[in-house]
């Protein structure tokens, strides 16, 4: 029952374009001054969508995607937090019900602003969480299914993000962007390559999350066997399924693995230099280029989300 | 020897426009959600400017408009931090030597920002630098004078800003700025007016440093008689000058005087909605609007800057 995978096609994103004009804010690219010696390095601040990550890009054209029938059912999906937002923001919008399988250990942030947006939460463990994802299902939910990454319409709505960071910068070299379910990579990757077949798409990992890598070692898609919860918690998956491993594989040219103490280092740079708040995996790009393994740029970091409780943030960077 | 006060044109506005499109940001217009019963309130996110703060614009103009003698005798400013950083962002990238007279009790971050953009910093009181400011003189300092707000082309630099609202939101019906000199004010006020003349335009002031609204009170231009100093260093001046006060008086239609717990609260908010991290003055003109005295909107506030140590930003609002 569920879609075979299928390329993200330019036609896909232009229309998603269109579906999420009126939800979606096209967000600055900005340039970070690194002095001499460092790679040239912007920032896509996605922190700065109205729920304050990515997800609002491809949940507002999913569910624009939706047939009538679909939209009575009502919609539900998975989430540690941002997906979840996204949905809520996006159904709200639309006047459809939505229902939130929402990982326990989210940060309060982002299960207050599930609710605040009308969402109902079903809290369950991230085990729970990851073999709903896989499954693509979850018993005792009815409705219908928003996947929060392996979703053809969902990845679409991330592509929107590409085509600004190539009309905003067109000469980009480079995109880095975290890897958590492999959706955000996959859309905003589609869409860079479609424009610019030269660009190349690196993926950012944490340590304690990173089976991407592992994967890549392995030759296969793989359950990373040392996963640890961090404050990373919007990236970071504890397996590549083979469903995003297909999709990822045509558009991600390679990985980088960051510690934490990285991470942190680039949440407390942006903050310094671009005044806003991301949270640990808004960090991970911007960790990955400052390796100096992505080359010297231009590089485009996806800041892909900004909810953290503000008082982690402040422990972290102050 | 200075140019009489004469009002901002759109046409001044306009050409600033182009004057400053390679240096400024377009900044976003993001909607606050605040639930039902509460005003419409739309930030202007001028704190994501390349050196965090509006003041970029006026500079980048005031810059853009030297003759070539004048640019070839460097320039200087007064600053308490933001014009600064504007003025010294404009002069290097137009390869012209900087000074700034700097008030020293001025945040660390602004003056480190200062001297990383290649300004020599000149630190002195704040009644030194007041002082300067109103006779449009530093003893000592050679070069041309950009004055950080008694100025037309600096006024009209601020403009843009009114474009951009006006543009992004062509239903306003409010903007609120924080009054410090007066120069943001009088630039996003005078196009706001042109182009929607219906638009109402009310400053922002904390009580501790209300000039504006004590000379309204006064019927002329007037000292603050009790002055502080507080976190909301960039905003909150000791008295309006003559001309400012001439500046301000067709386009300003009234003030609304805030405590600085208020503003603490709406930088808290100003970080929770948009992740974004504001200064003490950036806060002031979502807090009066917060006290409901400027209507139901829709209400642009103009968030001015971020340019607060990140320690002191984790402490107000942590």
């Amino acid at each position: 029952m569920i879609d075979p995978v299928r390329p993200i096609q330019l036609s896909d994103i232009e229309d998603a374009r269109i579906n999420v004009a009126d939800t979606v804010l096209r967000t600055p690219l900005v340039k970070l001054e690194l002095g001499s010696g460092a790679p040239e390095v912007w920032l896509k601040l996605e922190n700065l969508q109205p729920t304050n990550s990515y997800k609002i890009r491809g949940a507002a054209n999913a569910v624009a995607r939706l047939t009538d029938e679909e939209r009575a059912r009502g919609v539900w999906t998975i989430s540690a937090g941002n997906a979840g937002q996204g949905v809520a923001f996006a159904a709200r919008k639309a006047a459809i019900a939505c229902s939130v399988v929402a990982i326990e250990t989210a940060p309060q942030t982002k299960l207050d602003r599930m609710r605040a947006l009308g969402a109902t939460i079903m809290p369950v463990s991230y085990e729970q969480a990851w073999k709903a994802a896989e499954a693509h299902a979850f018993e005792g939910l009815e409705g219908t299914f928003i996947h929060p990454f392996d979703s053809h319409d969902f990845i679409a709505g991330h592509g929107t993000m590409g085509l600004e960071i190539v009309e905003q910068l067109p000469t980009v070299g480079t995109v880095i962007a975290a890897i958590g379910g492999g959706g955000l990579i996959t859309g905003v990757g589609s869409a860079a390559k479609a424009l610019r077949p030269g660009v190349k798409v690196i993926g950012a990992e944490p340590e304690t999350a990173s089976p991407y890598a592992y994967s890549l070692a392995q030759g296969a898609p793989s359950k990373f066997p040392d996963w640890q919860a961090s404050f990373v918690d919007g990236a970071g998956g504890q397996s590549v399924t083979a469903r995003m491993w297909q999709r990822m594989q045509p558009i991600v040219d390679g990985t980088i693995t960051v510690t934490l103490d990285q991470t942190r280092d680039a949440m407390r740079l942006i903050a310094e230099k671009t005044r806003t708040i991301a949270e640990g995996a808004g960090g991970l790009a911007l960790a990955a280029a400052l390796t100096g393994q992505a080359g010297e740029g231009p590089i485009v970091c996806v800041v892909s989300g900004g909810n953290i409780d503000l008082a982690k943030f402040s422990e972290l960077v102050a």
